[in-house]
């Protein structure tokens, strides 16, 4: 199995000197939150990965969750690591201490999160659930609703999932089917059938809750039709609630993590939210969670960018050109530049994506004391929110892709455990809207938000960091492709704004603009984390410091002008992927 | 299962109308080539496929094939389909008629590996390596060692196994161990261990061979003292030979085809070829399974290509932006920009690298016959196989990873046979040498080999195809990103030449120019069909010749443009990929 070592060095370095979170928190009325508390709760968290979660990893892969009698059994020892997460007190690190949690910032728990991705993406589910179900009960749920869920759900209790898929409803929710009659007791039944439901049930807790989108008999057609609903899996009276599971899917990975088709019969329910208004009120949950997605793609680079360099180090063949290696009858194979590519990518495609959701966290985290800060913080959530989810997993994709490589056989072959990155992380390009879709959401919905205020603050933002990085000799160098880079990303929103706009365009250039605007923001991140080790901070490894600076060269430039092309293609619009060809792909097949 | 068919028109097209293989065969003294041959060798081919092989693939990768008692056992099925396999006749179908064999063009060969290994990539393997381990010993056999071998490989009744890899010795063979005793009697005790030998065992025939490669005791130490020996499973008398298979590796896919790990113990060989020799006799082989290699990335390539299209036309979700849909509640995906981006990628990359791989066939058959082309075809054969090895499976798998995209959270399941793809595709960019080890073949053994005379014929022949599309009205306007394509290449090559160049810039850049070099070729190929297709030859649908020529033109439009950035990052040379970092990357890890 591949090792995992919670990168301390450098998770602390971001938060206090790249972010400069302490300072940040303070000013905004957060009490506490200062360096000792960080490091003290990510040690913890740390021992947590390595000591109980990434031991059941290989396990848990082979095993698998599965439907036993009338319920779903995890795989051996997920109950007992359930129980050291519960007792840690870990599900309700950043929840409301009106309810129990322990009120710690978002930003604190984005980077323990990262951690249980790492050792155990498959464990990192059901928490990652719970933690969007406990923000959307707490910001749409009544008093009676808010007051029964949020307790269990923040002490571990309970657990949360989220219901929206239909067969014939995935990426269009308006087309689900799932029907939501009242009672006349203020409850509701539901009846249908939802696919592609992670942790609908396990045996991990004795309660768990469903957020189930279904309509009401006079639902209007289409996403305006569309109410939430709270479902237990016990109701209060400590009956089995109408629903079952009636099958877990067998997927490529993510094996222990049960994967539902969920029949509704019946099932009492308590509407969240306004009728109708149903979808609005979920986006609370899955805005959470796409973040979280991407922190999951993070957490998979950072143990597969472990993973590539740890094997280069060792493992000896072939003696490497220019005399760059140890001079022996081989070389550890880390000397071989293309292997050095492959080692080093993995690791720039994977700090950024840390500093990048942090960012976003500790935005949420400074509005949450100071409401002045509030429409800022709403700024970088809209807009960077689809980048974290698809660049996260994207390059997390990547980043396993890469460390396979470099094992070369040993990649391949299942108990050394960099195959099962690959299998289990592919699935996070895909769920929680798949990356086109967040593509379509940054085009369409969050580039002209409010004007194009939000690019506007990072583009803003991206050239302070270049002037920044221009003012001091050991980092001027990294200031033009970043400026560069960032002016092709506003060119471009100018471009797609422009009248009588094809508006396909958008569309056809969407993942493309994705990756542009993450390969901008993943610069940004390396100018700050550059800028931040020029000054040569006391208390980190000299060597770890230098490396920071090292890293940033090499993503200005090797993967930053993978902006020109994607521009290039981009321009092309709709006419370039039109090419003549019909719209229904007639002879293409050959 | 991910259903598939024969892409026959396309085939067709491709032999008669853009390699006009018929004549070129013809004109160097093939007699009966006809396309009349070729059409009815594949539709026999394809039915194989689809009706005996294709139904094991999912059924193979379920069950997988084990140790049991003192052998392999294959999946169900798989002995019944290598029944089929063997009274086809399709072990011998290019094999010399003087042993038995059919004694068909490469080519044809080529064409029909390409429907086995999209059908069922497990199953390929076995005469995959067969098919390489013949022409090994045809070119370097003695005549008593031909005598024996041969006819009962070319009859399907053995296979073959190539046995390199030891623990120790994977990319550098130089460092192996296994010996190679002389008995006294003309034949050889082999003793030592090799891993990661596949098809080294299993119930298929009742015998089988391995090629492989030992010391013999007064060997001189690296790739200069090495020797290549047959060791056949059962001895001529009938006994079982002294070696055993200890355990077969748990892969991430391919588990209806056993990668053993293999103990020599005393084991009866026969040399082939010289003594210390042997890696250069061995090439022989590889050099075939370089080209197989590339040919199983394409043939998942056209599964998933397929899969994705059918997929597309069938799912209905959303509504298509533009009015270009259907103007119901939803549009099929296909009519989303982003999706249909998905689907012509996969099959732009997917029909490009079968051209090219038949151009290299053809070019070897063509020599076979008339040696004044000799020269031509080992060029041909030399600067090519690395490329059809790593872009035919680089870019097969990143067409079953866009197949499974476009199906989303379906994609994933496994009982829908994409997740299988990925999954089974991805050993082809490891085994026969890394795709890190193609690039280092390009870039440092055959851009520069006689001169450089390959590139100067590939860039020529990229030349004659521009001036051909600008020619013609229909095609003019791809002659141009064509030809500016090829001179990065050109440029790039020069540049490598540079005297004082640092040895390091070709290494730091081999990925990279590997893959220009393969869009720059994969653009040729999308160029001749272009011209073809605008010949508007009889007996084709006009849809399907519309298509190929709108096909090229996004080829130019969408994937060309890469080359810029390509170009870029190589010229960046060691010291773009040094960045100031250590040798050993020190502090890199956090």
């Amino acid at each position: 199995m591949s090792a995992y070592e919670p990168p301390l060095q450098s998770v602390r370095f971001l938060v206090n000197e790249v972010l400069k979170a302490p300072e940040a928190l303070a000013a905004a009325g957060w009490e506490d939150t200062t360096p000792d508390l960080f490091e003290a709760v990510l040690a913890q968290a740390g021992r947590l990965a390595v000591d109980v979660l990434l031991p059941l990893d290989r396990s848990g892969d082979e095993e698998g969750a599965r439907v036993e009698g009338d319920g779903v059994r995890m795989p051996a020892g997920f109950g007992e690591a359930w129980r050291h997460w519960r007792e840690g007190g870990w599900n309700g690190l950043a929840g409301d201490p009106a309810y129990g949690g322990q009120g710690m910032p978002a930003l604190l728990d984005t980077l323990v999160t990262e951690m249980v991705c790492a050792a155990n993406l498959a464990f990192s589910i059901t928490p990652g659930l719970t933690q969007g179900a406990i923000r959307a009960l707490a910001a749409h749920g009544d008093a009676a609703v808010k007051e029964r869920c949020l307790p269990p759900m923040l002490a571990g209790d309970w657990t949360g999932a989220m219901a929206l898929t239909e067969p014939q409803a995935g990426t269009d929710l308006g087309l689900l089917r799932t029907r939501a009659e009242p009672a006349g007791d203020g409850t509701y039944r539901l009846a249908g059938q939802k696919m592609f439901i992670s942790s609908a049930d396990h045996d991990l807790t004795g309660n768990l809750v469903h957020l189930v989108l279904a309509r009401l008999p006079d639902a209007p057609p289409g996403t305006r039709g569309i109410s939430l609903f709270v479902v237990p899996k016990r109701l209060p009276d400590g009956t089995r609630n109408g629903w079952s599971v009636l099958s877990v899917e067998r997927k490529m990975g993510l094996h222990a993590s049960p994967t539902c088709v969920v029949s509704y019969e019946g099932a009492v329910g308590w509407m969240v939210g306004e009728p109708h208004r149903g979808l609005a009120a979920m986006f609370t949950m899955m805005n959470h969670e796409r973040l979280f997605v991407g922190i999951q793609g993070i957490g998979v680079g950072e143990r597969a960018a472990q993973a590539a360099l740890a094997y280069a180090r060792d493992r000896v063949q072939g003696r490497a050109p220019g005399g760059g290696g140890t001079g022996g009858a081989g070389d550890p194979i880390l000397h071989h530049p293309d292997v050095r590519r492959m080692v080093l990518t993995a690791r720039l495609l994977t700090d950024a994506g840390r500093a990048l959701a942090g960012w976003v966290a500790l935005w949420l985290d400074r509005a949450a004391k100071d409401p002045s800060l509030a429409e800022e913080a709403e700024d970088w959530a809209a807009l960077l929110t689809p980048v974290v989810k698809a660049a996260g997993t994207d390059f997390g994709f990547e980043a396993a892709v890469l460390a396979q490589q470099v094992m070369g056989g040993h990649g391949y072959i299942r108990d050394n455990g960099v195959e099962q990155l690959v299998r289990d992380v592919r699935a996070t390009q895909i769920y929680e809207g798949t990356n086109g879709v967040q593509a379509l959401d940054l085009v369409q919905r969050k580039l002209d938000l409010h004007g194009g205020r939000p690019l506007t603050r990072m583009l803003d933002a991206v050239e302070d960091a270049a002037a920044t990085l221009a003012d001091d000799p050991a980092t001027a160098e990294l200031a033009e492709p970043l400026r560069s880079a960032a002016d092709r990303l506003r060119g471009l929103a100018c471009w797609l704004r422009q009248e009588g706009r094809d508006p396909r365009d958008g569309a056809a250039g969407a993942t493309d603009l994705l990756r542009l605007t993450a390969l901008v923001a993943y610069g940004w991140m390396w100018g700050l984390t550059a800028s931040a080790a020029a000054r040569r901070p006391d208390g980190y490894d000299p060597a770890f410091l230098d490396a920071r600076i090292g890293l940033a060269r090499l993503f200005m430039t090797r993967l930053l002008p993978e902006t020109a092309m994607l521009d290039a293609r981009i321009r092309s619009g709709y006419a370039g992927l039109d090419a003549g060809l019909s719209d229904r792909l007639e002879g293409v097949e050959g």
